[in-house]
């Protein structure tokens, strides 16, 4: 292992230009999934994958997720590519998660060079849509299998990939796909890896071991049959907006405190070693108030924030629907209204216990403020959190792999935000799944000048190599 | 005087298809000011009645008030007819007021009919937009004095029209209008009559000797510089939405008592002989309830429900500007947001000193959340509220002219939106001004299907010219 582990290594080492070029086919082909009149491109894309792992000899599936409404247009959904190379029976089964598909991007937006012309800068960014989220990792791994082929080194795993071109735009199908190739296309597979993923400090990497989930809710609050001028109606009708308003402020203090009852019994108790891991992590205040743009961070020591970024709920409150939202000044009393709020849930919660108490606790409030207006309300989606230990095997060996190319454990993190599809194939495909980073959360996935450090596009492929390896030991 | 009025009202009630005729001409002409492509319509509908009046033999004059700038174009503002018959020295010089343009109106809006084709429907109304807002009360006027010069007989009065094309957009221009005119064209005018009100009860005549002010308000929270991801970020950043929410919350209750200290003290004190005057009116909460779709009304008597309605000032949360306002679910953590609301004014409530309370409320209460968001409040507008006494000579007047045609006594109400127009008046011309209807307010004047009862119309041209008998001998 070691001896091949060195001859990838050196070989990355010196054909960085030919996989940064290979990486600059893949962002020059604008495959928008967001945008009916980019869905040409998104196939495309998805043509240029499927060639590329053909010629390698890898086995090749595409599968047809269907169709969608799309700007008052029906259009095809871009295909599923499921691939596999080596079908050992002794070795494991890794499957590879990737999306082929990126963001909008504009150079009108505010980009500062072409966004599907990948540009290296002078102080090493990899300047592109799709850089860092999610055309990087996927590049990355077809040229860690071309690698093996290219050098005839036996692979020490079978390997797998699973890459859609749907997921800026709600993965679309993959949870039908993931589900009816769960027996089949995906049956023995061993472990999951998933390369969407970005570390969480801009200067060390990292393994992602939980996920928030995420409760979504509207409290709809209806009065008058119509909108009315608040100058002839304004002292006579009861205004669903002054309920709503009163309901919303109730949910949340500025400090982030939920005043849900319940909400906060149900979160796993902090144990003293867990408390521990959050004081070695690299993510600073002075990153995170960078990253919001000034001081308005929680009123926490640094320690909280971090257990309140990813381990504890939180809730958000979004907007109205229904009441005036232009600039300027209109004198309406909103007839209907729908505020739109939700809760980052963590362990131990359930989503339908939450569901329950929150409703109770909208309708309980409601109750007090003695209103003629009507109250509805609503769960809008809801997804369930996600965690893995970071002792388990997968997590361990990514660990190793990552010390093996960064020099330095990884830490583990908890990340705040849904990844929805993380769920879908661990409860698909019943195999722990590993979040496994490329970039980093300073790449600027879905603005203006994303990026992926060379660095970590270099490093990061060397980490698949090892990881690999990592992977055939357990 | 008797003898007269007997004649006209006798050729009113011979010659309705006439007059009906007449203000379907004008309603044939869809003179929508808000709308730059039907720029031209309204400008038509300008000549229309300057045609009108100049064959009557009425000096006039049109004063271009300039451009606009309206829907991404320069557009020209359509002029104001400034006219007048009669210069006798020995007269009153009355002015009437009122506007041809009209609101927006689509058959796919709901009509039932063309909006700009003038139905007489079987019960008695005359469908068509602007036939009660405001074209009905402007034909009827220059009916009136074409009835008197058809008859040979002489006006009892000098009187002027000031008719504008922009009431349905702001009245943009006008008030520098009547300015520079005051000591012109306007010079000496004694009373100003406002057709653009209807009665507040569907069956019975009024006279509005009262509007309420109002100053509209922005309470601007900011934190994060840029939107943020609630799954990223919840539980981490403070919430401008959170802030805003409890802001807003604070403001008023659900029954309508406003927090806002210092508010109700300003308020002109209820006299027993006032409160009596409530008892008698024929506004009834059936009546109210059909407005407004239901049982969504204050929880108070009738006579308090009335009083709020006009003589007591409300706030209204409008909306929010930077939040979600979209259907679905989004999960942003807005970044800035602007919460709306205004405040009505009533006598003897001083602008300035309700910016000041309200101002000085919102960072009281700012102060108490401990937030780390910056906010500033901002007054985006304020107007003057009116009152006129009911003792006033041209309410008395207009009573007398009013009970001549109707057989009743109009009851006196004050009304609770504002009619900026009529402080321009006021204040520059410095006469009194009466607030005189012809439709009601059941006739949907910015909605679909607006109409103009038979009977107001007709009746409401009969009490015009009861009107000028009763203004010449004050």
């Amino acid at each position: 292992m070691e001896d091949n582990l060195s001859t990838f290594f050196n070989y990355v080492n010196e054909n960085s230009q030919y996989l940064i070029g290979t990486l600059r086919e893949a962002v020059a082909i604008p495959s928008v999934s967001s945008d009916a009149k980019k869905r040409s491109e998104v196939f495309r894309m998805a043509d240029w994958v499927k060639d590329r792992l053909v010629k390698l000899g890898a086995d090749v599936k595409t599968v047809d997720p269907g169709t969608q409404e799309l700007q008052g247009q029906t259009v095809q959904l871009p295909p599923v590519i499921l691939s596999r190379y080596g079908n050992d029976s002794n070795k494991k089964n890794i499957l590879v998660y990737g999306h082929y598909d990126v963001q909008p991007a504009l150079k009108s937006d505010g980009w500062e060079t072409d966004p599907f012309d990948l540009v290296e800068t002078e102080d090493g960014r990899l300047v592109g849509r799709g850089s860092s989220d999610d055309k990087g990792p996927v590049i990355g791994w077809i040229l860690t299998l071309e690698a093996f082929i290219k050098h005839g080194i036996d692979l020490p795993v079978n390997l797998l990939f699973c890459f859609e071109g749907m997921e800026e735009s709600g993965s679309i199908g993959l949870e039908k796909v993931v589900g009816d190739e769960a027996s089949n296309w995906f049956k023995g597979v061993d472990y999951t890896t998933i390369s969407d993923v970005g570390w969480s400090s801009k200067d060390k990497p990292c393994i992602d071991f939980g996920i928030r989930g995420m409760n979504y809710f509207s409290i709809n609050v209806s009065g008058p049959v119509a909108d009315l001028h608040s100058g002839v109606f304004g002292g006579v009708v009861q205004e669903p907006m002054v309920v709503l308003t009163k309901l919303l402020a109730g949910l949340v203090e500025v400090d982030g405190k939920i005043n849900i009852a319940g909400i906060h019994d149900q979160v796993m108790k902090l144990t003293e070693e867990e408390e521990k891991t959050y004081h070695g992590l690299s993510l600073t205040r002075e990153a995170l108030e960078n990253d919001v743009g000034g001081d308005c961070l929680m009123e926490k020591d640094m320690v909280q924030l971090l257990m309140h970024k990813g381990r504890y709920p939180s809730l958000s409150v979004h907007g109205i629907e229904g009441a005036f939202y232009d600039p300027g000044s209109k004198t309406v009393i909103p007839a209907s209204v729908k505020g739109k709020f939700s809760i980052r849930t963590v362990p131990n919660m359930e989503p339908e216990t939450v569901k329950k108490i929150t409703f109770d606790h909208v309708h309980k409030e409601f109750a007090k403020l003695n209103s003629k207006c009507k109250l509805e309300v609503e769960e809008l989606s809801n997804g369930m959190w996600w965690y893995a230990s970071p002792d388990l095997p997968i997590n361990v060996a990514a660990s190793k792999a990552m010390k093996r190319v960064y020099g330095t454990e990884p830490e583990y993190v908890r990340e705040g935000g849904s990844i929805p599809i993380t769920i879908v194939f661990q409860e698909q495909l019943k195999a722990d799944v590993l979040l496994l980073p490329m970039g980093t959360c300073g790449d600027g996935a879905h603005s203006t000048n994303e990026k992926l450090d060379k660095f970590n596009y270099l490093e990061g492929i060397k980490q698949f190599f090892a990881l690999l390896y990592e992977f055939s030991l357990l």
